[in-house]
């Protein structure tokens, strides 16, 4: 029994892996069955696809040389005894998994948009499935492919290369590395691209020409619906890839240091496992009848994700017993799920139009973009103290209810790192609920473009809008995993430093020790930096955006009559070339600051970088996110009608601060999430250089 | 010698506080002798002293309802034992001085405005001597007040109750929370004012009416010069009380945990009053010919503070020497200096329109108002990159040049608090060259209003403009001394917790131990709150200006064609009420929230707290600081003609900036400031509280 329990339980997560892959599979073959609608929507859905590969393989091809340089420094440091053989290998690995959820949601999503926007000509639920299964074959190749690497790496170190268990999680860890960077790449690239099309379309189609949203006279409306597919979605893929690896891998990583076995190994790849399974159970509820109202649709979906969380949360508890032998983990376990549900809705608080906070930012654009910027700035920045106390209580209870002492940590650490395991057990799920939203923005544009019914429009709005509820739900779960996680990745690194001293390391990082402070003050500053450079990026991107669309307004005859075609590529290839070469100062940024530290303060410095970036980079992401989700539905409320409608002056302020929100929601905000975890996989591949060479 | 070390060398504070407040008085009178200009320009000027003095009496009678609370509850404490029973009376009196000193410095603010406006029609240079005595006036008030209610209380506690050394520093530790909720209330309440006043008058007299800044037709004109008067001069008269109060006794009281002798608490008390001195010397320098052009002006300024921050770098090391027998604190001192200079070198390079940061912003306002809110937000996230490795550099050299080490830390955070105490000893001078501005600024008010030459409004702008790169420096020194003393009363704070558990408490903060963790990311999320609350303020109170000054321009008859006054009265009033009541909510969340996490997480999680609100508001000051002050800065280099100059398109959107930037820069940013310090202070009042009654 035990022994069952300590070798060969991963395997089931290892069937996981397949199941969800083939169920991925089988929704792709289902999706490919419905027509693309006609000529012209083919086109336009080839050209966007014919858009978004081209950005993708130019980005891989730049982040391939990122990568083979990093693989050399790693292979340097192999050899001189810094790492072990398989962390170079295991680096790659992991940056080709995260890269290749991307690509292959990306893929999908292009392939449906304008299925999607065909399927909503008869109706409303129709669209709804298209677009739905395009974000469950995305979310469950994320958690396949995630669970893949894990198992097939713990397979051959287990059985081929017969290392003991420590050394296992240890390599692993390090896929985590190229996961996150992989990751970082995707999501800060894909966020420029798409904030730059964006608000360069904006700024002069919507403001200074008088054209609508997605009017195929302008010039940047393919960028812009391209910018959807290689943000929103492979972006968005990467760094779900990135956040479910990285709470599996340090989960199982704390479990074997607080307890010395392959079980509390096994808890956290099982638990994947049963996600999978309670997450396509629930996506077989998320249907409806064929006349149903968006409410129904919502409820449909709820329904979807709410039943796969009960599963979990059932399941999770006779699991634990067995694997573990008692009960009190999976407190922190449902802990965890429930902090995921309650940020979630906190999120959905702040920046919904049916709740006060964003009715009353509308309010502010009455009287100018002045006000709803100041009120959407401080309505964000407020809206961070109610996701800090549940990620603070989930801190506490998974921490006291795994038997954590202060003395003695590790069990309490593996609880806060289960409870992040928690909160991501449903991915599968929540990711499809959450990845379905840019596909219909996509179809809302195909319809637009060519001109179809202005009910088709209305219907993909309302999928669109539904979307933005449900996108709330899913950025509680990253937002909370995120914070939750780097915290286990920190211990984690403790960990590391602990074994590459030979055990004789201090392990006290006491908050008034000089070097510890001084380092969670160059931390905190680090999402501020990396925001200022991302938001700065995309600011650059879109001005050369708007220059080349004043540019082809100007010169090419017969544009606005629509006599003549504009140059879509032409845009398409300028926000692939000023995204892909702005995302790399931020990128190494995020590298280099930890190894810099660390070398200049030493390891305890790091800890107090990895705490500091945690707390400030958690605060920052649900600001910035907030404050732009409010913005967008403030200009959406005011669009249905409110304080003048669209055209007024409300409106106009409403349209600055949307703006402005852009980048916050979309680029900056989701990368901070990346980077804090970036920070620690870089920090413990370096540990054995800082260790050993460092200043102070 | 030692014994005179030991008892009489604070009695030098006494002296240096006399010398300061003669020195002020000295220069008030000089003030006086000006003539107050014609009968229109006293007149208005009268307005603005009746609105400023009415303001203050209300803020006043409220705030003493609130000491009045308090001093009933420390009363309470004291008879249960846990306070001695100096605390409620030294609560009272901190709090009084700072007040004294924000009324007298907008008193002398106030009978200045009309002289300066007067001064300027001679020439550049007489209206620079009038303003910078109104602002040396203020400098050495808010000094020889602080030193003064430093050195009474120490006689009073020394020879009258001869307490022993350490229970006096615990008692003055207890007048730095009265100063500080003094300082938080009058910069939160004068700040939500002046900047609903400014707000109010630009939204609806420049941008709807089109009439220029400073207008008399402006109803809220008025209210917009009281504004800055009891925003930027009491406001900060009463922050800088705080500051300077604050590191003295900070430095002291850790001078006598290293110590445990008299001396270590001489030294920055003789600092300080060295200090005065060495402002006053240079003060005299801040003189120039008749016919000086701005930049003579300016290097006039600059030899002034150079001058006297020279002297404070030479006699420091003797006077080091000869209190405490070794020259090593002398560095840090001089790291804190340093540090001073630096971190307003850095401000002004972000903020000021002759670097590139500024100029590049400006660029950005062509594409219209998003462009440059993104560009300023990012600019200022950036800008908070080099004042945190200036201060961790200043923290790690200070710490460990005084001999810190991590397993005795006492004498290496003595070393810190008295980098603090070096950065703000010129105060009395850096002040000066601060405090002036705002007295330019209403002068160019009173000459626009009074109809004076347009030439007299050039050279009152040009003083202004002068005020704004002076500024910049007192705001390095600010900033970089609210960091080091937040971090010295830490310190501080974990002395009293020792002291009250008489010597029993753990003091290891492990950063990884989860009460500290959650400590931390709650106290990293405070400065976010309270920036939202205040900037949520000033929209507040804003708004209703707004409403108010619309309404006037449609009821009054004839107002637009200057045949009939505008209601200047109601919107004082208005501005007085909407501060005041919007005063009340964030310093109570900054008064209750260390108490409550206290109860609940012992005092553990308070150091968290601690640490975390100083890491994050340091951030959040300074980027809020910096963005406002290159959005105001911005905007005025496209008013001096670039980009189509005042009136383009270019113009309105770089007015958005600014108006977003007035509360980032005068309400929010400097409240973080105190808000730092008072966390700790309250910490510290209520230390035996949360020891002995705690939840976890």
């Amino acid at each position: 029994m035990e022994n069952i329990i300590n070798n060969y339980l991963p395997f089931v997560t290892l069937v996981g892996s397949v199941i969800a892959l083939i169920f991925a599979l089988f929704t792709a073959k289902k999706i490919m069955k419905y027509s693309e609608g006609n000529e012209k929507m083919q086109k336009i859905s080839a050209s966007i696809r014919k858009g978004a590969n081209a950005y993708l393989k130019r980005q891989y091809s730049i982040v391939s040389v990122f990568f083979a340089f990093m693989f050399v420094v790693l292979c340097v440091m192999a050899a001189c005894g810094l790492l072990t053989w398989f962390v170079p290998f295991a680096f790659v690995t992991g940056g080709f998994f995260s890269g290749l959820s991307g690509f292959v949601g990306m893929k999908i999503a292009t392939l449906s948009n304008s299925r999607t926007a065909n399927a909503c000509i008869s109706s409303l639920n129709k669209g709804l499935r298209v677009a739905f299964s395009a974000g469950s074959v995305m979310g469950f190749t994320v958690v396949g492919l995630g669970l893949l690497d894990i198992s097939v790496w713990f397979i051959l170190l287990k059985f081929v290369f017969k290392l003991p268990v420590d050394e296992i999680t240890s390599a692993m860890l390090t896929f985590g590395m190229g996961a996150s960077s992989m990751a970082l790449f995707a999501r800060v690239g894909g966020g420029i691209f798409t904030k730059a099309a964006d608000v360069g379309a904006d700024l002069v189609g919507k403001v200074e020409a008088g054209i609508p949203e997605d009017d195929p006279r302008n010039p940047a409306v393919i960028a812009d619906n391209v910018g959807d597919n290689v943000g929103d979605v492979a972006g968005m893929g990467a760094d779900l890839y990135e956040s479910y690896v990285g709470s599996v891998i340090s989960a199982s990583a704390l479990g074997v240091t607080a307890f010395g076995e392959m079980k509390a190994m096994a808890l956290p790849m099982v638990m994947a496992a049963l996600g999978i399974i309670a997450s396509i159970i629930g996506s077989f509820l998320v249907r409806t009848s064929e006349k149903a109202s968006q409410k129904q649709l919502l409820k449909a979906l709820s329904r979807g994700t709410n039943t796969s969380a009960i599963i979990i949360a059932v399941l999770a508890l006779p699991l634990t017993y067995y694997i573990l032998g008692t009960v009190r983990y999976y407190f922190a376990i449902l802990a965890g799920l429930v902090a995921g549900v309650l940020i979630g809705k906190a999120t959905e608080y702040f920046t919904s139009d049916t709740y006060r906070p964003t009715k009353k930012l509308s309010d502010t654009s009455k009287t100018g973009a002045a006000t709803i910027i100041i009120g959407g700035i401080s309505l964000g920045m407020l809206s961070t103290v109610v996701p800090i106390i549940i990620v603070g209580a989930c801190i506490l209870i998974a921490f006291f209810v795994s038997g954590g002492t202060v003395s003695n940590p590790d069990h309490g650490l593996y609880g806060i790192a289960l409870a992040a395991v928690g909160m991501l057990s449903t991915l599968g799920i929540t990711l499809a609920t959450d990845a379905y939203g840019p596909v219909a923005d996509n179809a809302g544009g195909i319809a637009e473009m060519s001109g179809l019914d202005p009910e088709v429009r209305e219907r993909t709005d309302a999928l669109d809008s539904l979307g933005n509820t449900t996108a709330a739900t899913g950025k509680g779960f990253a937002i909370g995993s995120a914070a939750l996680t780097a915290l286990a990745l920190v211990a984690s690194y403790i960990n590391k430093v602990n074994t590459v001293s030979g055990g004789s390391a201090d392990k006290s990082f006491d908050i008034m020790n000089p070097i510890v402070l001084v380092g969670l003050f160059i931390g905190a500053c680090l999402p501020f930096i990396f925001a200022a450079l991302t938001m700065d990026s995309v600011g650059k991107a879109a001005q050369s955006v708007v220059i080349e669309v004043r540019r082809q307004f100007k010169e090419i005859v017969g544009l606005m009559d629509g006599k003549a075609e504009p140059d879509y590529a032409s845009c398409v290839d300028l926000c692939t070339r000023s995204s892909l070469k702005e995302m790399i100062l931020p990128t190494i940024v995020a590298i280099v600051t930890p190894i810099a530290v660390g070398l200049l303060l030493g390891y305890k410095g790091v800890v107090g970088l990895l705490a500091g970036a945690t707390a400030s980079g958690f605060l920052m992401a649900i600001f910035m996110s907030n404050s732009g989700g409010a913005w967008d539905n403030a200009k959406k409320y005011i669009e249905s009608g409110v304080h003048g409608g669209k055209g007024s002056d409300a409106h106009k302020a409403a349209v600055v601060g949307d703006t402005v929100g852009d980048p916050f929601k979309d680029t900056s905000g989701p990368s901070i999430n990346i980077l804090i975890k970036l920070l620690s996989m870089v920090s413990i591949v370096f540990a054995a250089l800082v260790y050993n060479f460092h200043l102070l």
